[in-house]
């Protein structure tokens, strides 16, 4: 398809899958697609071995990265500071509610995790300028044809040096207003999330945002993101004025995907409705599976959420523990298990493999754009 | 255009466009689209004169009515009953919260408002089966080319007597398993609506289930409704699979809406995200501009929204001496000004007539299904 995509990120269908999973980045390029790789929550070393992988396994296809440099983040380290320095600063009664929580659930909050991502006081703490300069450095040193912020206007540094090496910069929106900040910063694709989607989002429709959007870019292109889970949904989108789509959720219900598998279970028994957008899992509302967990948060002995990046560091090592028992087979752990998925997940009736969904996304974007037609015609 | 609506309704284009005004309806049916009158609200004997009305001037255009006969009801009264019956049941605590709200924004609580639809003790209450039968029974008397039923499944008689008249009959749902109730219980058409629609609605968003109904409707055809303001969404929900689209805010931003100018004006300045969901009106939630009425009921003051029809009963009289108060030049009275109204509400830009709205939205599909076909061809 002769998209404006096409000469910007060298692909014939825009349809774009966020993943934190390198096999599932690789596999939609593969496929005809085009995967973008979630670097949040990795250490500079960890993401180059990640873009090491994919550049091995991509088969020379497009591909791109996400980092996660928020803009306004109420709590920010000096350079040099460790997730330890942070860790410090959770309240007693924030830890206590987790560990009970957890034993209420079968699940021992002190079982050594063996995942360095998720456990380690030595880390850089997430989301800091410092750490998302180092990641920049290794994703630009990597055949990458997007980068992308995706919680508000990207730092200056990203756009200079997306500029400097001709690569687009993306940016997310989950409102009007802040495609205007970003066309006025200067990125180069507006991703127009809608509040259905899963992780961070506002409260604005796809619906209304993409059309809301569109109108303010100019000659941005803008993608479509948000509850995307079908070539219907793609076609859709991009009739309403999209050039492509921005797609998430749907990937986690994939073979590659690095969902465990009662997750999965999780996904396919779900209904739209059973999504949450909550503050439970990092601090900012970001919408994920209802399940014990994000119920705690909300109930009457909650001790309300901590302010990003402080969430993160509790919620990620008790979810990490949750999963490993959940697979054990510890039906109480089951109920806590959750991840940040749309309303979408509604659409999801069976795990397929990343090329399955890339290949049903081209098929029913034809049958739309052939149902379009004989309207035309008709 | 040949859609699967045509034969049903009549129409080559499926715009359908919900109304409480006459005016609307006859003139989107004149301009090419579908109205739909909603009778929520009418006495039988209001019906059968604004429906006359409406016979005279659609220049025998097709339309349609929406009744709003409630599959679940917390308050229901026997046959005979009057609004004062209900009234005697709403707390004083109420009374005087609503009392208290409209003196603080300078609006008398006491001023006849010469207006029986909202303040007449011996109206039948709104809401109820028997008045809902005798609405029937006049809507069926007059030419209607579809019959609605706007909050769960319609009641048997509804169904029966749409059947024995070849009169399609339609319901709004708000979650798939909504939609795969009224298949079972043989509506024609399913109007899928999202959680962004204003009125009552549901929390699944217009981009995810809109799939989702289609997927369980089967041969029923689907329309979407939510967010719906531009003829470039309606392209888009068709792709989707809808056979067409609902729509309701964008009409009351026209020279022909009961809309006051005060709510107009509120309108063209409001933002996508200056709506919410709420009970304050109805006692269901149902999406609003926000207020300071919506706000006072969240506020910490607030008694407690009532049941439907109650909250009705006490929201409607107020708000109207409200509009009264700011059309009269009252400042502190245009904070309390809201209606019911859906996120689109950020698309609207100005006043329109209703002609005006149906040729843009046939441009704009038009321009929709020429930029699908140029994908298709490259």
């Amino acid at each position: 398809m002769n998209t404006r995509l096409r000469p910007m990120l060298g692909i014939d269908f825009p349809l774009l899958a966020f993943s934190h999973c390198r096999d599932v980045v690789a596999a939609v390029s593969r496929a005809g697609g085009f995967g973008v790789f979630g670097a949040a929550g990795y250490t500079p070393e960890e993401l180059e071995a990640e873009l090491r992988w994919i550049d091995a396994h991509v088969e020379g296809k497009p591909y791109g990265v996400d980092l996660l440099i928020p803009e306004n983040l109420t709590i920010r380290t000096g350079a040099g500071a460790s997730s330890a320095d942070l860790l410090a600063q959770i309240p007693p009664q924030h830890r206590d509610f987790v560990r009970g929580l957890l034993q209420h659930h079968g699940v021992d909050p002190d079982r050594p995790l063996g995942d360095r991502r998720r456990d380690d006081p030595d880390r850089p703490p997430p989301y800091q300028r410092e750490t998302g300069e180092r990641l920049m450095d290794v994703a630009f040193r990597h055949p990458i044809r997007l980068i992308a912020n995706a919680l508000g206007v990207p730092p200056a540094s990203m756009l200079e040096r997306a500029k400097a090496g001709g690569i687009p910069c993306a940016a997310l929106v989950g409102a009007r207003e802040h495609a205007l900040r970003q066309v006025q910063a200067g990125v180069d694709i507006i991703v127009a999330q809608g509040g259905e989607a899963g992780g961070h989002c506002g409260e604005v429709s796809t619906m209304v945002l993409v059309p809301e959007v569109v109108r303010v870019a100019g000659d941005t292109p803008v993608l479509a993101a948000g509850g995307i889970m079908t070539g219907r949904q793609m076609a859709g989108c991009m009739a309403m004025g999209a050039a492509g789509v921005w797609t998430g959720s749907v990937w986690l219900a994939t073979a590659e995907a690095e969902t465990s598998p009662v997750f999965r279970e999780k996904m396919v028994a779900a209904r739209s409705r059973d999504t949450v957008r909550s503050r439970g899992r990092t601090g900012k509302p970001a919408r994920q599976l209802k399940s014990a967990w994000t119920e705690a948060w909300e109930g009457p002995d909650s001790p309300g959420t901590l302010p990003m990046p402080l969430q993160g560091l509790i919620s990620e090592p008790a979810m990490a523990r949750v999963n490993r028992a959940a697979e054990g087979g510890n039906e109480a752990a089951r109920a806590l298990v959750s991840y940040f998925v749309g309303q979408g997940v509604g659409l999801v009736e069976s795990v397929q493999s990343c090329r399955g969904v890339v290949d049903s996304f081209m098929q029913e974007f034809a049958e739309a754009l052939e149902d379009m037609q004989a309207l035309a015609a008709g």
